[in-house]
């Protein structure tokens, strides 16, 4: 969320002139995405966003990334594609990072979505779902299940100080899961974090999902369930829009019907992903300064929407 | 550098619609200017910088820097104005924030200047001043030979930390300079800030000159000693570029010629810059913790071109 790297004008200028896209005419750096540094770059008539892969994004994962955008484009879903210069080189190295020049796509991130624009969102991840039936790339989920139980594992009891019995609160749900994490899904490609904040919208028209670096192989469904549990709530967790909720999940059916095992599963996949949440949350709590000037996200945020799936888990009913 | 206040997409459609200037098609958070938060804001077919003044920035002031922009816009400077609403405000309040819309001018700040590049913005600083003879508002300088000396006080014996008798070294400057400081220069409001990073340019034409939050009534060479200071360095302080230094006061000359009494101040003067952004350096980095994402500008940089005045007060002969 912030600029790590400085691109000098001039080294930016050069970038351009490889790409063949005209003479640079401004360049801002953007508070965007996952732990990289961004660029809105204005060429003649152009625009794009210049990423340089920071210590987040490993740099052999960046073919997988680049390949999964190019397939959704081909098949004209709103995704960004990364450029290839006059050469046909797609990933640049720019003040010694990965780098690639990326189409800019139009459209604002909510903060309150209507069902209209929840539905919009549904549809469009049930038609990127659909697209990706013939993805045969592969990336592991370093954040699944056993990842939860890592991660739980290196937080420890120093989130007892976050909330009392926090710790507790965690195996046990780490135990109900494994107790019940659905074992024959179908699995696909998944863009496992479909926030408001990577959504681009026009009015209640979806024109681009963003930030794919979280993208893996999982239980498709489970793409599902976090989309859900991102968009239905306010984002402290304390309420939840039942039109929102339903709305993204008829959207989704429209384009990519559940199975009725898929459907069965969604309120153990969302109690998942709110766990998920709940942990990267809390490890990033424990492990950010009070006073850096990064915004630490509230872990307890995603626990409020753990105790609503605990609670509600007829909100995926019909 | 980072975006503090996040606006909602709801709220800065709002805010577009206010000043009737087409909907809102993206906008994003820039790392830019002083301690503001900034968004590229993109309307059908126009695009505009909004800031959010955050604390650094006393309210008070605004008028002051909208009425400074205005005057030299009138006079054909190139300065973004902040635009007026249908009701002719300027000022408007988000997210509990003053904040203004502004126009968003194209160019880039250069990382290495050529002579030709910074003749282009002495010439534009040199414009400026002359815009500014009938300007009448004044504030200010918090920042001057005063300011100086009680950020000295301040900063105590914590700068021996940075390095070895720093302190005496400041203490020693701030007498030479109390002695020397020149009395009876013309006056003006100044921009007082006018490093690369506040000058957009395209090739050797100076396309913007931004970031006015420093503006103040000063003796007028002084924004020259500054402008040179920030210019004629590489960014370290440890190379003085004879033919950037040259280039900046000949362009400065030409649009605006020194007095004989200003020229044989520029040693003086520009001792009291490098002192003076070696001072907010220093109080910056002893106030920052070191693990803080905002990155902290080495006070020695502007150590080494004091070094340098001392030694060569003859740069600024003919």
């Amino acid at each position: 969320m912030a600029v790590y790297t400085h691109v000098p004008a001039e080294e930016m200028a050069e970038l351009l002139a490889r790409y063949g896209v005209g003479a640079l005419r401004s360049f801002k750096g953007i508070a965007e995405g996952v732990e990289n540094s961004n660029y809105l770059v204005e060429a003649e008539g152009a625009r794009f966003i210049l990423t340089l892969y920071e210590k987040r994004v490993d740099a052999g994962d960046l073919p997988f990334f680049l390949a999964l955008l190019d397939h959704l484009a081909d098949r004209g879903l709103p995704v960004p594609r990364a450029l290839k210069d006059k050469d046909g080189v797609q990933i640049q190295t720019i003040a010694g990072r990965p780098a690639c020049l990326i189409e800019f796509l139009e459209g604002v991130s909510l903060s309150h979505p209507t069902p209209a624009q929840a539905r919009a969102t549904g549809e469009a991840l049930g038609r990127m779902h659909g697209a990706l039936a013939d993805f045969a790339p592969e990336r592991p989920n370093t954040l699944g299940l056993a990842g939860w139980h890592d991660l739980a594992g290196r937080c420890g009891t120093a989130v007892d100080e976050i909330a009392p019995d926090f710790s507790k609160r965690i195996a046990d749900e780490l135990a109900w899961l494994d107790a019940r994490w659905p074992a024959d899904l179908p699995h696909s490609v998944i863009h496992a974090d479909l926030f408001p904040d990577n959504v681009l919208m026009l009015g209640d028209r979806v024109t681009g999902m963003i930030d794919f670096y979280f993208a893996c192989s999982e239980i498709r469904a489970w793409d599902v369930a976090v989309t859900h549990s991102a968009w239905a709530f306010s984002s402290d967790g304390r309420d939840f829009d039942v039109g929102v909720g339903k709305a993204l999940l008829e959207g989704y059916q429209a384009a990519h019907p559940l199975t009725d095992a898929e459907r069965a599963a969604l309120p153990v996949l969302a109690r998942g992903s709110a766990l998920r949440f709940t942990l990267t949350r809390t490890w990033d709590w424990l492990n950010t300064p009070a006073d850096a000037l990064v915004t630490r996200k509230d872990p307890l945020a995603f626990l409020r929407r753990l105790d609503f799936y605990a609670q509600h888990p007829e909100c995926f009913s019909a």
